[in-house]
């Protein structure tokens, strides 16, 4: 017996394209993160590889694509649950900020540590900040919200809610679809392949691209990476991902 | 205590457009249809009224309505439940048929009886037929896809759904929004307003209009019939649904 799980990381939404640290702020896709919704779901179709339930993050820039992507592959039907422990890692005080005006300031060591260190968080935003998530309607249910987060953070609450919520789904034979984050993904995929805290540095999920993993009946990928749906698409767009942490501000 | 139940029939789909019977088969909605929800989410938002947990049919133009509709509202992120008992009345073998041309071959009488008679419903539709929900994985759950149903087969089945996951839902204190269809949901309301059998053939209900109901502590409606967000549409497309009735076929 094995299983299918399908990852899609949300299409471009407007503050990827302002180069704006997002982390929790619920930004809408722009026209081409739509786009790229679109075909993550024509991709998925073409490969005959159609989502029976689906699991996205409360962010809307997820909950967007995966709607889209869906319409596309003519699945609008099936069971969705959302959840907060699939977020994109909450990115602090540098919610809202410019990446490049961050990096001319702080200088690119400090940049990139808060960009890619696997345990050192960005400073916590302060409660009162018009992007920190207080009294968010959609975090109703949490005793607390975070104020920053590493990627270990994102390990921590992420991990628990696989073993509790999304592994049943799939061993009861569904084929999943997670829609989620840059960072909430690279901690799936940590965890999933037993990469290493020093190698997950390196490794970047490109926008819109479903990736494919085959899982055996303990859920470990049977091909470690899994695969993904246009590889040639992934592999472009991962290093232009990889790029954009040495991107100098613009003059 | 009291609650806010919202009720919104979906936007136009394409079979409205062709005027054919609809029922089960997952006809997406038209451009029309998706600025009706649009709009439908534009008055809520304005009335601030809005919806914190959602319900909607299995069928895409319910689904998708309510993705715009909660998009327009900035309120994607809310937990949804999908369930076939919300579904459309399902039209028996007169699926697929032009409106007009089943009045010409079988007379206003007829006609009018299968359309809107409370407990006679259509031929049974034949499983081999192409708009047969036959094997449809969107009822994988289902012992038996129903092949026929009149207004009464709708109550028998969506009442007991309202009862045991819907209400408990509002009485704990979520401003529920249910996405349904013509059928589904004047079977809801002569639940909730108490329309007798004989009345409930005469109930309209527009498509892309949110219908707001205040439920006391016993869900009972605290103004009979609801109110409509922008009432003066309602009344118009109300008469506009009624006098499809006695629409004669083009020549």
């Amino acid at each position: 017996m094995t299983y299918t799980l399908i990852l899609l990381r949300h299409g471009q939404s407007e503050w990827n394209e302002k180069n704006l640290f997002t982390g929790w702020v619920d930004v809408p896709l722009t026209e081409q993160g739509r786009e790229e919704a679109r075909r993550a779901g024509e991709l998925l179709k073409d490969a005959d590889l159609l989502p029976e339930y689906l699991f996205t993050s409360r962010l809307q820039r997820a909950v967007v694509t995966s709607a889209i992507a869906l319409e596309a592959a003519g699945r609008t039907w099936i069971d969705v649950t959302r959840d907060w422990r699939l977020n994109e890692r909450h990115y602090g005080a540098l919610q809202g900020k410019d990446k490049a005006e961050t990096l001319q300031e702080f200088g690119e060591e400090q940049f990139m540590l808060w960009r890619r260190s696997f345990d050192t968080p960005p400073p916590p935003i302060d409660p009162a900040d018009r992007w920190a998530q207080t009294n968010d309607p959609r975090y109703a249910d949490l005793d607390e919200v975070p104020r920053t987060e590493c990627l270990k953070d994102v390990i921590e609450r992420l991990v628990p809610y696989w073993d509790a919520e999304i592994a049943p789904v799939i061993r009861s034979g569904k084929r999943v679809l997670i829609t989620a984050h840059g960072n909430s993904l690279r901690a799936l995929v940590k965890h999933l392949d037993g990469v290493s805290d020093e190698d997950i540095v390196g490794l970047n999920i490109p926008t819109g691209i479903p990736l494919v993993y085959e899982l055996d009946e303990d859920l470990k990928p049977i091909t470690k990476g899994g695969q993904y749906l246009d590889p040639e698409a992934a592999a472009e767009a991962a290093a232009a991902v990889a790029a954009q942490g040495s991107a100098k501000p613009k003059a």
